[in-house]
């Protein structure tokens, strides 16, 4: 059910013919309300996708009440046609639902500077307007997948009132990045303000903190509808928790399903002088090729992580670093301590733990190893 | 020849145990003056190998006598252990010579957090003494190979002198980084501050702009010796373009040999606000796993370009993005252009150009693609 377990909306996902699989490619959310609160973050990356030009004016009066996603094309680097592609989409979804374009938020995917039919595009918004349905959460999920193996999904229960959420996203993921395309609904009355701290608070500790691969997307969206068609307003601390909740959920959804991914890896960092650096020490080695090519070999190659640290500017002793992989401190004050010999890395899920001993702040950074599945997938993508 | 072009060296290269092949661990390049300038840059890394540690006091007064190399282990944090086993070699060396250990230079490369046998050590510098030869140049660039598979040389030849080179180095090359050992040679006149002037100069557009797979060693050294035996003084602007020569000669034997790479990719930036924003920004792209994979499938993938670009905080309009690959402009005002299929990436040496639009500067990084090679190579290193 996912983003359709919420009271006050519905979905669709159909197949436009975008995807030369014929499989599903296009989604419709749809708040019914009776309110229509919304927060959205987007990609960091400067060179944003027309999609995004677009729905950045569209979100600004915290007021949202569709969001129509595309995959099977990202719709970036497409020039002025394309920008006139993502407003035509919109126009036209607006148009089949009675309200206005610019409450309509728009979600592309896939290959950068690709031009997607727009005919295409506009018969597949005919389609999902047909076909909206207060069970559709699935198909919507479905629709909007790339390289995604298995559609995510997530509902978290609060008291009287729901969230919901859908995902996408295997490669380019190191969001504020090929895509991340993330709704999440909820009934709950909240103001658009409140709506935005919570989803800002939210995203700022789970997808701000997974780097699968380093590479930051054009397209990278996260929206939040709220309904209010539960009645009941929550406090903004329980409506802040449950929202970081379904989106660490949905993080590690993604994590788990990243391109040709053997390992899901958490990089805790501890004892640093501030939350920022600790983000920071833990990015440093969840981007280190070196270390992730480790951990696909299964070799608690620490030496690999110390050389990560040393790039960054975060306040620590070089004499004085601990690692631990998988609970075993093979590293205490930048020497070799118990023997990697003791970490079976065989397990999917590998944890690193760095004590900076520099400060009382941590965080922790979530990605995957290096493996020869991803460098296939990826060397064959367009072609 | 190389290091042993130039008049008053001599060196060696002997196998002392350290690598379990049997093949060539331990180097000694000697300079016989009679002038013993040098300058040295090292690694950017804030953890730094012993051998760093030792060697950052030798050169503050700018004499250099002997430069001790070892492979088969980087003694990079190995404790206070590891910077006695680094201090006992250079004063090793140092008797051998009748020289003080206060000038001789120590480098070392291989496995971070190994701990090598100082016996081992001590009684290949005893080997390496003894088999000096003003033609042992050869000896010691193979000595100092690891994941190499050839030995890098150069010699450039000024008006009555000459500068010799080696290096060393595969992986964790991303210099300012498992490990680039690089020892320049000359016989030209040169003072300490001129030597130092030079090898910034040469290295800030040799060296600092290779990037293999975006991993900064812990132990790199850049080590030039000059003898004054020609007894000629060169220009400084004569004797820096040689010097640059020689380091960009040796940076492209480096890239070319870089671990399980198919492909050698330049990455020039034009038109920018500056030149450290075009190498900010070719550097993004060269740390772009999605767009080395995308080489490495042959896939002239230029959306994943435009993506790196979006990360940086250089000067450019978004919207006004040209892009060629191989000389075609597959990408004109931030659109698709001159087909992409008429790029053929078979060949080795890849060019990627990216016109700004913001300026005047210019820059070139270089790169290599990511590959299956370099993910099996690096997922089985240590085990």
């Amino acid at each position: 059910m996912s983003i359709t377990a919420p009271k006050g909306f519905r979905a669709s996902g159909v197949a436009a013919g975008l995807k030369s699989t014929g499989a599903k490619d296009m989604a419709l959310v749809v708040n019914d309300g009776p309110e229509h609160a919304s927060a959205t973050v987007f990609t960091a990356n400067r060179c944003k996708a027309n999609p995004i030009l677009w729905s950045q004016e569209v979100v600004k009066d915290g007021i949202v009440r569709a969001v129509v996603l595309n995959s099977g094309g990202a719709n970036c680097y497409t020039g002025a046609e394309g920008f006139q592609t993502t407003h035509a989409v919109a126009e036209r979804t607006a148009a089949g639902l009675g309200i206005g374009a610019i409450d309509v938020v728009v979600c592309s995917t896939g290959l950068i500077g690709l031009k997607n039919d727009r005919d295409d595009l506009l018969a597949g918004v005919d389609g999902c307007a047909a076909a909206l349905a207060e069970d559709g959460g699935q198909a919507a999920a479905e629709a909007i997948m790339t390289t995604d193996s298995v559609s995510k999904q997530v509902v978290v229960e609060g008291s009287g009132w729901s969230i919901g959420g859908m995902a996408k996203g295997a490669g380019m993921l190191a969001p504020q990045l090929a895509t991340m395309l993330v709704v999440l609904t909820t009934d709950a009355k909240v103001t658009p303000a409140e709506a935005d701290r919570a989803l800002r608070a939210a995203t700022r500790v789970s997808f701000d903190r997974l780097d699968s691969d380093g590479c930051m997307s054009t397209n990278d969206t996260v929206t939040l509808l709220a309904s209010g068609a539960s009645g009941i307003t929550p406090s903004e601390a329980d409506f802040t928790e449950a929202l970081t909740r379904a989106c660490t959920d949905l993080a590690m959804q993604l994590l788990a399903d990243a391109e040709g991914a053997d390992h899901e890896i958490a990089i805790t960092v501890l004892n640093a002088a501030s939350e920022d650096e600790a983000v920071e020490v833990g990015r440093s080695v969840a981007r280190s090729n070196l270390f992730k090519a480790a951990v696909f070999g299964k070799d608690p190659n620490w030496g690999r992580v110390l050389a990560s640290i040393g790039t960054t500017s975060a306040a620590f002793d070089p004499a004085d670093l601990d690692v631990a992989m998988n609970g075993v401190w093979v590293c205490r004050a930048s020497e070799p301590a118990e023997s990697p010999e003791l970490v079976d890395l065989s397990p999917r899920e590998v944890s690193v733990t760095i004590d900076l001993k520099a400060g009382q702040e941590r965080a922790t950074v979530w990605t995957n190893d290096l493996t020869h599945a991803y460098v296939h997938e990826n060397s064959a993508y367009s072609s």
